[in-house]
C-alpha cells in the first residue's frame, strides 16, 4: 500500500462480517507481531492488536491525526498515558465476560478439588485419592460488581453458594456493598472474587489488614489487577497456610524467576489468560465491525472510557 | 462391648443429628480403617464405610441375621455379589450429586482452559500464555440423565453450553434421547459427559465405532464407570491427538504403573475422587441418621436398589 492507511485493525476477517471494508475507509491489518507499519501518518482509528503488549502502544505516538483508539481489554490502565488528549478512547468491554468467568469457576475449582496435585500425581503415576474440599456450600465475596462479575454469579450460583457483591460505591437497589463494608464482610467468606481495575482507589486494597479479617481457609481469586492486592501480604498469609490464593494476575506480573509467587504453597497462578480463550474472537471481531461501520458513518463509537476534559 | 451389636455405622456423630442413638439398636462404629469387629454375628443393619475399597466386604459373608445394607456410593455394582439374596440393598443416589457435577465442571474447565499446563507452568517458573479452549458455546451431550447428570447439566447451561440429554432408553417427555441414536448424536457433541453405571448394557457401550463418530477434537468426560467405555479404543483416539479425555474413573482402575492410561497425551486422569469432598459428609450422615430412623421403627427403608427376586 503506497498510502498510509486511516484505519489500523488486527484481524483481516473483520473485512467478511461487514461483507468488505467500509468504502470510506483505507483499512491496514497490523496484528502486533511483527513491527507496526513505517508511515502511520494518516491513522485516524487504531484498533490496537489483543494481548500483545505495550509495544504495540508505540504507533500511537506517531498519529498526528488520530481521532480514535479501540482497545480489546476490558481494562485500559496501562494504555491510558499513551492515548493523547482530545482522543476518543474505547474499551472491550464485555467481550471477555464469559471466558474471564469461566476462567475463574476453574480456578476455583482448581483450588477447592485440588486439580494441580492431580495433574502432579499423574505425572508421578501416583493413585492416592483423598477428600478435598467442595465449592458447594462456599460463601463467595464478589470484589467489584461490573459485567465480568455478573457472568461470574451467574456461573456460580448452581453450585450451591452464597453471594455477596461488593463495589467501590453501594448500590443498594441491586444489593451491592461499598468497599467500605469489607471489615465487616470479609470475615464471612469463604472465597474472595476480585474483578477490580486498577485505579488510584483501589491500589493494594487488599492490604494486611483487610487479608486478615478472612476467615481460616479462605481462597483469594484475582482476575482483575494484580495492584488491588497487597503481594507481600497475601505472601504472608499464604505462606503460613492460613490463606490461599488463585491469582491470573499479580504484582509484579510476570514475577522475576525466583518471586516466592512463583513457589508459595497455596498459591496457584495462571499467566494472566483469563480473557484469552476461543469464545472471545468472534465477540472481538463484532464489535471490531460494528465501530469501523459507526466511524465511517460518523456515529458516535461504543464503549468510551471517561476521561479527564 | 460385650454383646454383638446389631447395626454397624461408619462414624460416630451421626448419633448427634439423632440426638442420641435409637433405644432399640444397639450401634457399633465400623470406619472401614482397621479391621472389621471380630464377632457380627448379630448385626442386622450395616452402613458400609465409604470409599475404604472392598476389605469392607467382608464382614457381609459372617452376618446370618443382616437384613439391610446401605452402601454411601450410587454404584452398587462390585457390591452386589456380595449381598446375601433377601437383603435389602440400599445405595447412596443423591449423596454424590453436588460434588461429582463440581468435579466435571472442574475436569471439563481443567481440559478446555488447560489446567495443568499453568500449574506445570507454574513449578517450571514459565509465564507463556496461550489462548485456549473455551467452554462457552460448546455442545454437550450427557450420557446418562439421573440426578447426578441433572446436578451437572444445572452447572453447564450458565455457561453458554447447548444440551443434549442421552439414556439407556429414551424419555421424550423430559427430551431423553435413547442410546440407540448415539450414532446420530455424537458428531454433534464437542464434550461428552459419562455418568453411566455399569451394567450388562454399558460395558463397553462407547467403543471405536461410537468413538469414531465423534468430531475432530471432542472430549470424553467420564464420572460414570470406567468399564462403559472401550480404553483401548479411548487411548487410540487421544494418541493420535483427535480425541481428549479427562477421566475420574477408568478400566483398569487404578491404571498399573506404566499403563498408557498415566502417559498418553490428551488424556487427564484422577484418582476417583469425584464423590469425595466436604460436601459429601453431611448429605451422608443425614441419610444415615434417616435410615436408622426408619430401620428401628419398622419403616421402609429410602433409596432401596431393585434385586432380581
Amino acid at each position: 500500500m503506497s498510502v498510509p492507511p486511516d484505519t489500523l485493525v488486527p484481524w483481516p476477517h473483520v473485512a467478511d462480517l461487514m461483507g468488505g471494508w467500509p468504502d470510506a475507509l483505507t483499512v491496514e491489518i497490523y496484528d502486533g507481531t511483527g513491527p507496526a507499519p513505517a508511515d502511520v501518518s494518516e491513522v485516524r482509528f487504531y484498533v490496537l492488536p489483543y494481548a500483545k503488549g505495550s509495544a504495540t502502544f508505540e504507533p500511537l505516538g506517531r498519529m498526528p491525526k488520530l481521532e480514535a483508539v479501540q482497545s480489546l481489554s476490558a481494562g485500559v490502565d496501562n494504555l491510558l498515558p499513551h492515548v493523547p488528549p482530545g482522543v476518543t478512547l474505547c474499551n472491550g468491554r464485555g467481550l471477555h465476560d464469559a471466558s474471564v468467568a469461566e476462567h475463574v469457576l476453574g480456578l476455583i475449582l482448581a483450588a477447592q478439588r485440588e486439580l494441580p496435585r492431580w495433574a502432579r500425581d499423574q505425572d508421578a503415576q501416583r493413585w492416592q485419592p483423598h477428600f478435598t474440599r467442595s465449592l458447594a456450600g462456599s460463601r463467595v465475596l464478589l470484589l467489584g460488581y461490573g459485567s465480568i462479575a455478573v457472568a461470574i454469579e451467574a456461573r456460580l450460583l448452581p453450585f450451591e453458594t452464597e453471594i455477596r457483591r461488593v463495589a467501590s460505591r453501594a448500590r443498594p437497589a441491586e444489593s451491592v456493598h461499598g468497599v467500605d463494608e469489607l471489615p465487616d464482610l470479609l470475615p464471612y467468606a469463604d472465597i474472595v472474587v476480585s474483578t477490580l481495575p486498577l485505579t488510584a482507589e483501589t491500589t493494594g486494597l487488599l492490604d494486611a489488614r483487610l487479608l486478615a479479617a478472612l476467615p481460616d481457609d479462605a481462597l483469594v481469586v484475582n482476575v482483575g489487577r494484580g495492584g488491588t492486592i497487597d503481594t507481600a501480604a497475601l505472601l504472608a498469609e499464604t505462606r503460613s497456610g492460613r490463606l490461599r490464593a488463585a491469582l491470573d494476575v499479580m504484582d509484579p506480573e510476570p514475577p522475576p524467576a525466583g518471586h516466592p509467587l512463583w513457589s508459595t504453597p497455596n498459591v496457584l497462578i495462571t499467566p494472566h489468560v483469563g480473557g484469552g480463550s476461543a469464545t472471545f474472537y468472534p465477540r472481538a471481531e463484532r464489535l471490531i465491525a460494528e465501530q469501523l461501520r459507526r466511524f465511517a458513518a460518523g456515529e458516535p463509537l461504543l464503549n468510551q472510557v471517561p476521561r479527564p476534559a
